[in-house]
């Protein structure tokens, strides 16, 4: 474990993960752990900045972003799960860092710009949020990860992280801390089943992994295609059809879907069709994923054990890195 | 003890503690200590907040402002002296509160903004000098302080605290967190050597606890009195001229002092007479002072032991906030 390079990931537990989430991160994860000491966050601290009024949304989604990652294959031994809260030494990083970053330099962060004005915080926008980027950099420094899988539009996040390592160094005279390099995601291009380009639990167009296959056909069954084919014979339009975008991702026989595009662009292949396809297909891969959560639904407390086990392990490592930092800051007294 | 109130005080450890500090709290601590259950906060943290690039002042000043402390009879077995970078569940707090300020409330205190101005950061403020009474509000609350003795100048981080205490109360539904009360402090009227109308390090013209007897009188020999009053015969002027207003707080003879206001009024009264009484003075009160320090600089372990029980002891407490506080916020997983 010593040698292999350490990443740090996560989630923000305020609903179940979705097929997008595995595409664009979960199932990378299951690759990842077999080559990299990976610490998976939990960040239910982060998740209440905005969601201050609603801590309860958050403790529950604890449990099922937990069970969400078990489920797919996210391996314990392996992977190290831990509860964001609990390591104590990510806000007292936090604090150390504040000092070194300006108030503009936070409000500059593209990624926080962009998500105060989606979020309609304008001037109200709480001290906590703007300077989420600083608990960021603490969650990514607290494990020294040397690597952190994002989206392309998170790179701000990791400048802002190697500006505040940079800067500790620098001032401390140390090299306690570790800049860490982005490993960019392949961008998911599944769209939500309304055919918005994003599936998000805000939106109400996501297949979560925990879908019963009952809500899975249903949801399948109200998937955008193409409003114009309203008969069978008519041809109909294969950009922008929710239903290929599934079948391109989903369908082990590529063969098939071309000539059902083929067929379907003709005319004389009906949505219908597609869509069984389709629900047999997403069945087929997620029914192993359900029944493994069926099983660990049924042990809590197996669940938990993971996440302190995995906490546990994370306080270890935070606890080496907060007396570096404070030998580093003069900050240890005898 | 438990049915005395609780007080938070301290200061921040940038350097040796003056008359002015005197004055303005520990002679106060010495008699609260008495009938209230004190903390006394070392605050190496904030101090750092606008000293990043010195660290090593701070560390040493911890030691110094503790010497100062006992040496003036602050007594460790009735007030708990604790250094805030060792209460990790402050920083805690503070993560916790910053969602529930905002950045505009946190601009317009008007201290801060005071500050802001006063050490010339302008738009470069760094994200944790802003947020300091947010972090001045978590070691309020992390001994559930209900007094906290403060000059008029800082009513409002009294104000701001009680803000995030009633927002904190209120959004999760509890009465984990306690409103403080301020105890204003009684103004020290006590000027600097200079005859500026305050006493300070930065300002270089401060009479420190820990000043010897030759350097107490080279200062008291420094002082600003009333330039138009040459001769010994001439007329002088009692206002402004700093050595009546030392005389005034530190001489037990205040009827000897009237007569001395008299007759240098009326002239025939040179400076030097004034200052040699004053010096005498001076070092009858910081002798003993002086004296005590001398003995317990002997004994930097004992020092460190005092500041390690105390801060001990509020871990005790930030424990029990922090997890009534966690348990208001549902972070609590079992």
């Amino acid at each position: 474990m010593a040698d292999k390079k350490i990443i740090l990931t996560g989630d923000r537990p305020t609903g179940p993960l979705h097929l997008g989430h595995y595409l664009g991160s979960l199932e990378n994860r299951v690759t990842l752990q077999d080559d990299y000491n990976q610490f998976i966050l939990i960040a239910d601290l982060q998740a209440l900045t905005d969601n201050v009024d609603n801590p309860q949304k958050v403790h529950d989604n604890v449990l099922q972003v937990a069970l969400d990652y078990l489920s797919v294959g996210i391996d314990p031994k392996k992977s190290t799960i831990f509860i964001q809260s609990m390591i104590p030494e990510i806000a007292e990083l936090t604090i150390y860092y504040l000092n070194l970053v300006t108030v503009n330099r936070l409000r500059r962060n593209p990624t926080v710009k962009n998500e105060i004005q989606q979020k309609g915080f304008g001037e109200n926008v709480s001290a906590g949020f703007l300077m989420y980027p600083v608990s960021q950099a603490a969650d990514i420094t607290v494990v020294k990860a040397e690597l952190v899988p994002v989206g392309i539009d998170q790179l701000p996040m990791i400048e802002q992280t190697n500006e505040i390592v940079r800067a500790f160094n620098r001032t401390y005279k140390t090299d306690a801390l570790v800049e860490a390099k982005p490993l960019l995601s392949k961008v998911s291009k599944l769209p939500g089943i309304d055919g918005k380009a994003k599936m998000s639990k805000s939106l109400g167009n996501a297949i979560y992994l925990s879908d019963s296959a009952d809500l899975i056909a249903k949801k399948v069954m109200k998937m955008y295609t193409d409003p114009a084919h309203v008969h069978v014979q008519d041809p109909g339009r294969i950009e922008g059809n929710v239903v290929f975008a599934y079948l391109d991702i989903f369908d082990p026989d590529k063969e098939e879907v071309q000539k059902l595009k083929e067929q379907y662009q003709k005319g004389g292949l009906g949505d219908v069709v597609l869509k069984k396809r389709l629900i047999t297909i997403l069945n087929d891969f997620l029914t192993p994923i359900r029944k493994k959560r069926k099983e660990l639904e049924q042990d809590p407390k197996y669940i938990m054990d993971v996440l302190f086990e995995g906490t546990f392990k994370t306080q270890e490592v935070a606890q080496k890195t907060i007396a570096q930092v404070k030998q580093a800051m003069k900050l240890i007294y005898k």
